[in-house]
């Protein structure tokens, strides 16, 4: 008896923890877009990117291949600095398709950018990772395949996002072998590759063609680089070359300027959202230049600092005013657009992270952003990742998952046949709609306790952040790879062998 | 040398947190509502408000004056249950005023309700307590004065609500006489009197009388009752006694629905905001039948429950949606509208705390909302108020006041100077436009703790919820009541006292 109850309850944890299976692949939109400038207002900050990019320019480094692309295509060339004619970067991309499909491993975990669907993805880039047992400390590639298992396992993740973290036990011009490999190995989603060096784009995509075929690359998004700009009004060689790998294959490129106003730009919100305009065109322009129709994401990281020490701080007021306001330029443009995520300056999972990420996040939700990644364990400013904070967030996205389908009008929603049935003045706990739509009429964020204070207090007084150490812990217990074709892994396995048996360990 | 750098720093401390006097009054919204659904299905929510009104009906319990104006002004009584002809009960809204003025004690803090403007007042009728020292405990009347204080400390909060906790160590029925006294004494702003029996209404009145005198009090609003229904379809007696003392003073109520989907309404969205519509229709026509003209505020405070346990949840995606689209209605009837609140189940104040919190106020703003009290303090499901809570949200109040600024965009916002200074590539810490802008051009969340992971340890590794305990502590230790003419102070205790001596202690 005892062991048939436990059994039960296992089942059922299991499923109510891992629902992933059961999942959308991706999120459609019904609600609208929030307008927060005019038509006047809309047009002026269009203009003024038009200005930086006719009058101030921008500059690329070190890549006389862009340049010259740019050349052809009639730009001004004076040295590095590009300059456009009014509206010829904006006509540049017009190649650019406004959606297109994204191929998983699992074809059932294909999702779809742009028009009104949307994308979660897990965090990016950072080389801390900390948890309550353990601490802050450098970040391995073991805490880089737990997070892909975890991303993995949550039912409102939907793309693996790049590098999670970094793996940094492993030289730096092999890591990203590894990281790959744990993308198709431990996840059947959709991810990044490598943006670090051209040479390590290219590994990337070589791996991908082993999964996916060459054939069906040139004609099938499976892979992305995720290209930040050196704002102000700078691209680094590192990164557009890394770009024109991707297009070149014609695989897609998400352009991120990452702009903290005040240093990387100036401190207003309308000169910072102009220049960010200004600089994610000319990424685009690139990628059509290099292949037309090449899969591109217009995005956006604009945020704020702490004008006093430098420090830069996430889920401010500027910054949500900031996102709202490109994500209506990104609309005209008629372009896939990415903005927002869980983000934040703490340094550990508490009031202020969950504060910060929720003030973070709700702008993107609100602007229509198609797709979200640093959605999932974002800590310190991004140097930071959390396995606590990861399952909160992750739970969150379920939250607004179901924000974004609205309200259906009709006659069962209004339930009629419920006041009918209750009359005046009696709950409606027992009548037949409800005992209907009990199942399902509330999402159910499980991290969030709402049990009586005596219930909570025998229980221990956890906080958040202590149920959600105890989450991450057993998903990662209950976790199961995905399946995958023996001689395709060997291939992988292989591969990344003669790639790390070819050149010596680089640690910088 | 060391005590002048004290002395400086005890300043710019006393200043940083205490800038109430400088802040304004109240907020002017400069970014539009959101509009959730279209015009159809709006119009499908009022005309399922109608049929309730017109077939289910509503009652009004042990309150035959109330059912009598109803019967005069025309609507159908049936014992206790009134029905109303479709259309009736929103004709008789249409003389409640759109916009008006209430008056506080310190005219240069009064406030104005409706239009585009925006006032945070702090929570209301907890009867526990808690923070990082004490644990949770019955609230107290020192509790009472506390929060008193800290709203009239902080620049954001611009009500002082009403009951913001019961302090539970005075008679029932003679609390309302020293909370009354606290919001008169220990701050200059608007508040809220006593609603839980008509007597204690009239005993508010009296109080606000000596301070404002009657003549003023007939024309001009000082006082609010805040109204719940009895949901669903219930208004009870104490509320609707209540509700006609303040009409009949021409003083303020707020009538505010309090629904938990699934049991004071069907568990469906649709059905949960056509009754709160049809509920809080009746209140204010009951105001305008007592007296034409009398100020009011539609309120709604929808909500979700746990379907499983029972118990209450906030910041849920259905409590967003459902706040968004009676906002909406509201909106159509032309009145000033109350909903939203930092509102949260959880018992601390850690990430779910925020996280809810953020969650539940961000549709309240992006809906366009008048009037959010439970903006500061809420705790386990409104059981409690947190000192520490307390402060995080009327700092986050605070960063809300800055986005409904919205974005000017002007020559000097556009910064093209700062280019022509700074060219491409160059950072802009130190160009003329940010020497200009840096002092205000971010809002500055202090609780908010941006500063490097080392300087961040050195500091002890200090949790959100930690800096927040140092904070309250530091504004009591500064806390300085505003004047007050001697002899109305004089006047308000002698009432207080002849009204304490009238009648024996009552508990319960």
């Amino acid at each position: 008896m005892a062991a048939t109850t436990t059994a039960r309850r296992r089942r059922r944890t299991r499923e109510s923890i891992s629902p992933a299976a059961a999942a959308p692949a991706y999120l459609t939109r019904r609600i609208p877009a929030y307008e927060l400038l005019d038509e006047e207002a809309l047009t002026r900050l269009e203009n003024h990117a038009e200005w930086l990019l006719s009058e101030v320019g921008i500059e690329i480094r070190d890549d006389p291949v862009a340049l010259e692309l740019f050349r052809e295509a009639g730009a001004s060339v004076d040295g590095e600095l590009l300059r456009f004619d009014r509206g010829h970067a904006r006509a540049l991309c017009a190649t650019a398709p406004a959606t297109y499909t994204m191929h998983a491993r699992n074809p059932q975990k294909n999702i779809e950018f742009g028009g009104n669907h949307l994308v979660f993805g897990s965090a990016y880039g950072s080389p801390f990772v900390t948890d309550l047992e353990r601490g802050r400390r450098y970040a391995t590639l073991e805490d880089f395949q737990n997070f892909v298992k975890l991303t993995y396992l949550s039912p409102w993740l939907h793309h693996q996002s790049g590098t999670i973290c970094e793996p940094v036990d492993i030289a730096v011009n092999k890591r990203h072998l590894d990281m790959v490999y744990a993308h198709l190995r431990f996840s059947d989603q959709p991810f990044m590759g490598s943006v670090t060096a051209p040479e390590r784009a290219e590994d990337s995509l070589a791996m991908a063609r082993i999964v996916f075929g060459e054939a069906f690359m040139q004609e099938n998004l499976v892979i992305q680089g995720n290209i930040n700009v050196n704002s102000p009004l700078v691209y680094d060689n590192t990164m557009t070359a890394a770009l024109r790998v991707y297009a070149a294959a014609n695989q897609g490129n998400v352009i991120s300027p990452f702009i903290m106003a005040g240093a990387m730009s100036p401190v207003t919100q309308p000169a910072l959202i102009a220049q960010a305009h200004a600089e994610v065109m000319v990424g685009i322009a690139l990628t059509q230049l290099v292949r037309r129709g090449a899969p591109v994401v217009y995005g956006s990281f604009l945020t704020t600092m702490d004008l006093k020490s430098g420090a830069p701080t996430f889920g401010t007021p500027e910054s949500t005013l900031a996102t709202l306001a490109i994500s209506q330029l990104s609309r005209r443009l008629g372009l896939p657009f990415r903005c927002g995520g869980h983000l934040t300056a703490s340094k550990l999972a508490d009031a202020q992270a969950m504060q910060e990420s929720t003030n973070a996040m709700n702008p993107a939700i609100m602007a229509g952003a198609n797709f979200i990644f640093q959605a999932a364990g974002w800590l310190e400013s991004g140097l930071t990742i959390g396995y606590e904070k990861f399952v909160m967030d992750a739970e969150q996205c379920g939250s607004l998952a179901r924000v974004i389908q609205g309200i259906e009008i009709d006659t069962d929603q209004l339930a009629g046949d419920a006041y009918r049935e209750a009359g005046v003045g009696t709950n409606f706990l027992g009548v037949s709609h409800t005992m209907q739509h009990y199942r399902n009429a509330n999402y159910r964020a499980d991290l969030c306790d709402a049990s009586p204070f005596e219930q909570w207090s025998e229980a221990g007084c956890k906080d958040m952040q202590q149920r959600a150490y105890d989450r991450w812990k057993q998903l990662l217990r209950e976790y199961q790879a995905p399946p995958i074709d023996p001689s395709i892994d060997e291939a992988l396995l292989d591969f990344i062998a003669r790639k790390k048996d070819s050149v010596a360990d680089a640690w910088y």
